[in-house]
């Protein structure tokens, strides 16, 4: 915390501190990544202990943070995420107790198999390496994060958003006390140490001590990460998420996965935005969609044609079919059967999440073969799209990128792998 | 080729041809994606056949090539990769049709689990997208390149040296024939048609059109592709190999793996560049591998203790350990047996390929666990760092990044995958 009190005077000191970062996490990643998997776990429990047993310490570091944040005139929501009492505090804890839970990707053999020379390969899995990951003011995400890299055999550097450092702060530390108590390097879990912005412009630009950046928070964070970094950037972008009723969707299944895919929760990125609807069925199917919709909050904007069936909606324009809401609003289209649904969701979508409602199966297995998203559904809610309900254990974020990690991003897509070939004295003719 | 022959007249017109292709490109790609193995493979059989009926045209096309850079002073290496004749076309066409016969990935279920509530998750792999390929003036790549991406399902732009733009348009021009010939888009595989070098960095800049950048060539190209590219690169920078001899190892076995490892081919990046050598048994292990070296004409360059066991040697420097000669030149140092090599290779080696000879199968198994590099042998050459060698198939070069893609990059390694979910009408609760 020195440095974090003290401050620095200029640009250079920054740039010396941000390469001790990069430096120290190097270092750091080299002994973590050959640790065994009870020294990690056990590293996870001892942090979670911290936790528990500096409780008070750390809500007091919050109140702060938080107090200070309502000072600056912080958003109420933001000041929700920022803000800990002892029941989210506890299930922190036991998040990291959970990753613990978790199997551990590092070493696993994923495919191995013996040349007609005898030469026996095998893919093995390994760390990635040193993760930058760089987020908003939530101190949760601080442990959470921190405890994935450390599970994967990654040193991280954490740098959440400024409002919450002193949260972060002892959060981070508890993790470095429960790397220490199981005989790993504190350092394998750093946080950026300053509130100064242009930190997050040399993790960027770190590619010598940064393997990978891990952005989590909203669009103008993911796009200055994406456009500056110089780094490979693994990012959930949009979760513009679809749900289309085909003619052969049964209407009350219909009518509850619109209902939880949009409402059970509007804000996070599995929430579906858009509602399209089979123009063959839509005078049925759509009707009682829009009644339950409307009857808990949910308002609806639809084209010509939907309005013409639910005149109640507001119309539509050309933006909506674009637009994120995170919240009770959602966009509805008629389309020409599977062929107009896969058209929509692949020109508008994020190749995120959607989801085909339909009791005809060679239709289902065009609409998941066709749409180019991280996560095709059929016959479940768009809200599936989570680490978690896949059974992967705590996520870091849901890439809707194409490399590397696709879909829910948890220790396991945060590992590499290495080629170990076993010989017996061959050469290469 | 009309664009190539007319060139552009400004910065904007570049900017429009460069547009187009990618628009081309993400529309083709939306087709190759979907089709199926029979199709992609009558593809690459039929550019086969183009190539070798063509095979005059092609010929002539690359003699306007040579005779141009002959006038322009290219290096005679330079000029022999860029030369083709019948038997190097032949060899062209018949790997084409070798990638036609290797398995296609694209739809295989990489794993698959039920969740306790039902839904049936599959993990199912899928194109990768547009894939920018940059690479020198070698017409051969043009097709290993384009053939790698029909096979993988990604549409290709090609931006071959501008020495070779005849050459390799002819070659792209059978890819195309083969595409149209199986009834794909032909713009799937697209020839960058102008020899203006200010064309690379609009691919390097054009994200929303190529998902991934892979530049094959020497270290100027691939630094400048990192350091500008707004796209993920996947690139091998440094093949910076070395050989450990351990106190264990057989000394024949070793000598042959030196030297094959050394001077099988010196210019390949899996050629070994330092040899290091165990203290406790270099005295009996060193002079008769360094008397064989430089029996076939390769130059030596020792540590100081190593020079007082083979007096002939050059001293080496400290830049000696960081050079990747691609020559008949090794570095040899004597280390303090397996905990010096893994920190000499960890320290200056490029993460790409590294062995161990040893007869100790414990000293083995942590070198192939603490050497963080692509590839680790034990007993056996360096120069097995080959797609090809690893039954892998042609390959589009050995990845020395830990993203996505390390080791050698074949089909497989172009493939991202989706999340398939099946249910029966879930929601989240």
């Amino acid at each position: 915390m020195s440095l974090a009190e003290a401050g620095h005077d200029s640009e250079a000191s920054l740039e010396t501190v941000m390469q001790t970062l990069g430096r120290n996490a190097k270092a750091a990643m080299r002994t973590l990544s050959r640790a065994g998997e009870e020294q990690k776990n056990r590293a996870l429990r001892m942090a979670a202990d911290a936790i528990r047993a500096q409780a008070g310490d750390i809500l007091e570091a919050n109140e702060r943070d938080v107090a200070a944040g309502r000072d600056r005139g912080l958003r109420a929501s933001l000041l929700d995420r920022l803000a800990l009492d002892r029941n989210r505090l506890g299930g922190v804890a036991c998040g990291l107790e959970a990753i613990a839970d978790l199997p551990d990707p590092v070493g696993s053999v994923m495919a191995s198999w013996t040349r007609p020379n005898g030469l026996e390969i095998s893919r093995v899995r390994t760390p990635l390496g040193v993760i930058g990951i760089i987020y908003e003011s939530r101190p949760n995400v601080t442990a959470d994060a921190g405890g994935i890299c450390i599970k994967s055999g990654n040193a991280a550097i954490l740098r959440g958003g400024s409002e919450s450092l002193h949260s972060s702060s002892a959060i981070a530390s508890c993790l470095c006390q429960g790397l220490e108590a199981a005989g790993l390097p504190a350092s394998a879990v750093q946080l950026v140490p300053t509130r100064d912005r242009a930190a997050v412009g040399h993790m960027l630009t770190m590619p010598e001590w940064i393997d990978i950046i891990v952005p989590r928070g909203g669009r103008s964070l993911i796009e200055r990460v994406q456009n500056e970094s110089r780094i490979p950037v693994i990012a959930h972008l949009d979760g513009l998420c679809h749900v289309y009723l085909d003619r052969a969707a049964d209407p009350d299944m219909a009518r509850n996965i619109v209902l939880n895919a949009k409402m059970r929760r509007t804000s996070v990125c599995g929430a579906a935005e858009t509602l399209l609807v089979d123009r063959a069925a839509a005078s049925t199917l759509l009707p009682p969609v829009a009644a339950a919709l409307t009857e808990v909050g949910c308002s609806l904007r639809g084209d010509a044609q939907a309005r013409q069936l639910v005149p109640e909606m507001e119309p539509a324009t050309e933006a909506d079919w674009s637009t994120e809401y995170l919240d009770a609003i959602l966009a509805v289209r008629l389309v020409d059967g599977i062929d107009g649904a896969i058209g929509h969701v692949n020109r508008y979508g994020s190749s995120h999440t959607d989801t085909i409602v339909t009791g005809d199966g060679a239709v289902a297995e065009r609409f998941l073969d066709e749409v180019d998203s991280a996560i095709v559904l059929h016959n479940a809610s768009t809200q599936y799209a989570d680490g978690g309900e896949f059974g992967m254990g705590a996520e870091i974020g849901i890439s809707t990128g194409r490399l590397h990690a696709r879909g829910p991003v948890s220790v396991e897509q945060l590992t590499s792998f290495k080629y170990v070939v076993r010989g017996n004295g061959q050469t290469r003719p």
